[in-house]
């Protein structure tokens, strides 16, 4: 995220820490270049458009821990990241509660312009109350609504990106002087529930149209709206039984909605804290841990859950201070050590560092071993890499775990290049032809 | 603009023409870097998220021409171009008309960071109807009313920028485990008649705050909308006696609004063609004007004025076939040149290099003698010089223009640095105290 701190909370106290640095281009350039020449594929920037107030009913402790505020528009970083690299690619949250489609459709093409086709867009309908209320809506809209309203969001987009333009319409021609051909440029007339859109796209077509597109949704009607619409899904896991579970699930609502489950990857939120051997890995993570800020994470996890984790007993058992909200944190936490009984702050406390997703403590061959693990028994496809210390959490990644799956014959010598869709495994630049934009092309 | 065509229509059919490359990031760091090694101040990139859809009431002429679409964002190329200078300025038009203004703002205080105060916003409250229908809206909102709207927009974008954060709101202290101070962020609490932002900005101080303001606003309404909230107005005046009517009348509407008529500077839009003598400019300016579009010009000055050019009789004096939209494209085509009466052709051809401002052709003795005799005559204060022929029309500003300056003490030897404002003539990076937006400064 373009923020201090994302999932481990407080690491920015530690003495080795730059994430302050987040203000500026130099902080984004270094980690475009570290990531490319290291052989990761993608960078991905997640963010929010509120403050996490669930805690003590205020921003306040959100605030002091940094968690998450001060935040930045990610979509600005990108076009710069691009310009000193080649072939990562980059993912980037957007809210299809906070711009209208149309504005928001340009802004993709225009990224997708400028990186090469380089661009995916994690699309999210929103879950903090508070950026809703400051676009002047009343609370958050009904949950199943809002992905109503996604749909239609999405279909609008699909329309300008796939079926305003046609492959051939820019002539951009000399001689006859036509720069674009106007019988191959069609409004899209539309008019739905929500939006209503008449024009044309204002970009024309670039290298993939519609971005590649990740989303992540655990309710039963996120995971249709996941299966319908995205190209890969991500989800955070606590243990790789739960893992094994929800990538099941994912793959049966992809073939439920008439796509082929193996063109739909799952991309499990993990951190890592590698060194040398598992000892000084231990030790660099205690290391961490002592800097790192249980509040700051009692501030999320009250944001993702929506229970104000100030206001339970910090010693009692979770599950006894019970509600629906909190069963499903118990579950998450009980999955991942199902011999614990787990209370709010032995959560918060656990929750330090990689927030609500798994960790990984080790030498480069003992990660590599858990991530080999995990791929061959539950289905997982990748990891999403959280940040820890920066930049040395960035190194950990390049310098120790590539170069060890490397060796494993899990990642290849060079990055690959190509379009992001390509990168993740599409047979071309654009969606294929199951997918639900494909059927918006324009076709003279 | 973010597109292969702005002001002079058809330009891209020259031979020696690459603005196709508009597409791609190298086509903007090469501008960035020539500009900025050649002592050009500020880059400044308009936008329209509309067609030109007036001339035959259709987007089929303007597609042809390439008459300002396709048409990317610009906010996404000034990190980028950021990333290669240190001392070039960078304004971006944005209408308020198409976001709100809680994103909005996060999104100038990210780019104000990352650009280290580099960052003005051209304020717009759009003229193209295609636009506003495209977001749903039928037709534009009365003129008046746009404008009571945009200075509420204002006011919540200087309560987030000015009032929510104080200077010495971030600690980041590692020690004390503090990031933000949470006594010294503030929500705005703003209720008003079109926007309700409850919340605190999303974005930590930035070295301007407020960023650098533009306005070119031409009615009565306009013109007190600029002379409150601008901190530089532009025009495009067609010849020096109506842009020393047109200064005047900004200064006095500044003066008007309680703030110093001195320290709005007025920027006439100005297009030179230059070449080494008078005579080979001249030429130049012949071979422009033969691959230059009229029907192009024209889709633009239909847009631009409301009235349809396709639906008029070419070669019958313009002023004959009246009406009161008309009567204003007389006015100001008859004030560039008393002498002809004008045709809706003759117009479109003038039109065709520089669209509705001036332009200047001659050797660089020539154009500084014109551009000096402006500054004396009218009090205009610095020229937003218009993109001709990519890339020779920007050599022949900095190979050129600005040399011819230099000598003549016109321009520094070096780029001014600092943020935007202090490159502007501001005192400091911060609004001044007669600014609205420093009404709204947080004090604790």
């Amino acid at each position: 995220m373009n923020t201090p701190s994302h999932l481990s909370s407080g690491l920015w106290r530690h003495p080795r820490d730059r994430s302050r640095g987040y203000r500026g281009l130099e902080h984004w350039l270094d980690l475009a270049r570290t990531l490319e020449a290291g052989g990761i594929d993608v960078l991905f920037l997640a963010d929010v458009l509120g403050v996490y107030d669930v805690y003590g009913g205020s921003p306040d402790a959100a605030l002091r821990a940094g968690a998450q505020v001060p935040v930045g528009d990610p979509l600005q970083l990108v076009p710069a990241m691009a310009s000193v690299t080649e072939t990562l690619g980059f993912g980037i949250t957007a809210s299809v509660s906070f711009e209208h489609p149309f504005p928001f459709a340009r802004r993709i093409s225009t990224a997708d312009h400028l990186t090469n086709g380089r661009i995916g867009w994690n699309i999210v309908t929103s879950y903090l109350s508070s950026g809703a209320l400051n676009l002047g809506v009343d609370g958050q809209v009904a949950h199943d609504r809002r992905y109503d309203i996604a749909d239609e969001y999405l279909e609008v987009c699909y329309r300008l990106w796939e079926g305003s333009w046609s492959d051939d319409a820019v002539l951009a021609d000399a001689a006859s002087g036509v720069y674009v051909d106007p019988g191959k440029v069609r409004p899209i007339a539309f008019q739905g529930e929500f939006f209503r859109v008449p024009g044309l796209h204002l970009a024309e077509p670039s290298p993939q149209r519609t971005p590649f597109l990740f989303q992540a949704g655990a309710s039963s009607r996120g995971l249709r709206f996941a299966a319908r619409h995205a190209e890969a899904v991500f989800v955070a896991a606590p243990s790789d039984a739960v893992l094994a579970k929800q990538v099941a699930a994912v793959r049966a609502a992809v073939a439920e909605a008439g796509r082929d489950p193996d063109s739909v990857p799952v991309i499990n939120q993990q951190t890592v804290v590698i060194a040398e051997t598992d000892a000084t890995a231990h030790a660099l993570y205690r290391e961490y841990l002592d800097v790192a800020d249980p509040i700051g994470a009692a501030v999320l996890l009250s944001g993702w859950t929506g229970i104000d984790f100030s206001a339970l007993d910090p010693d009692a058992p979770l599950a006894a201070q019970g509600s629906n909200a909190i069963q499903s944190v118990v579950d998450a936490f009980t999955s991942a050590d199902p011999s614990r009984v787990w209370t709010p702050r032995e959560i918060a406390d656990y929750a330090r560092i990689g927030g609500d997703g798994p960790v990984i403590i080790g030498s480069p061959e003992t990660v590599a071993d858990a991530l080999e693990r995990s791929v061959e028994t539950t289905g997982v496809a990748g990891f999403n890499l959280a940040a820890t210390v920066v930049p040395e959490g960035w190194e950990q990644l390049t310098q120790q775990l590539v170069p060890e799956l490397r060796r494993r014959g899990r990642r290849p010598a060079a990055p690959r290049s190509g379009t992001l869709r390509e990168k993740l495994g599409g047979a071309g630049a654009r969606v294929t032809e199951t997918h639900p934009a494909a059927g918006f092309r324009h076709t003279p």
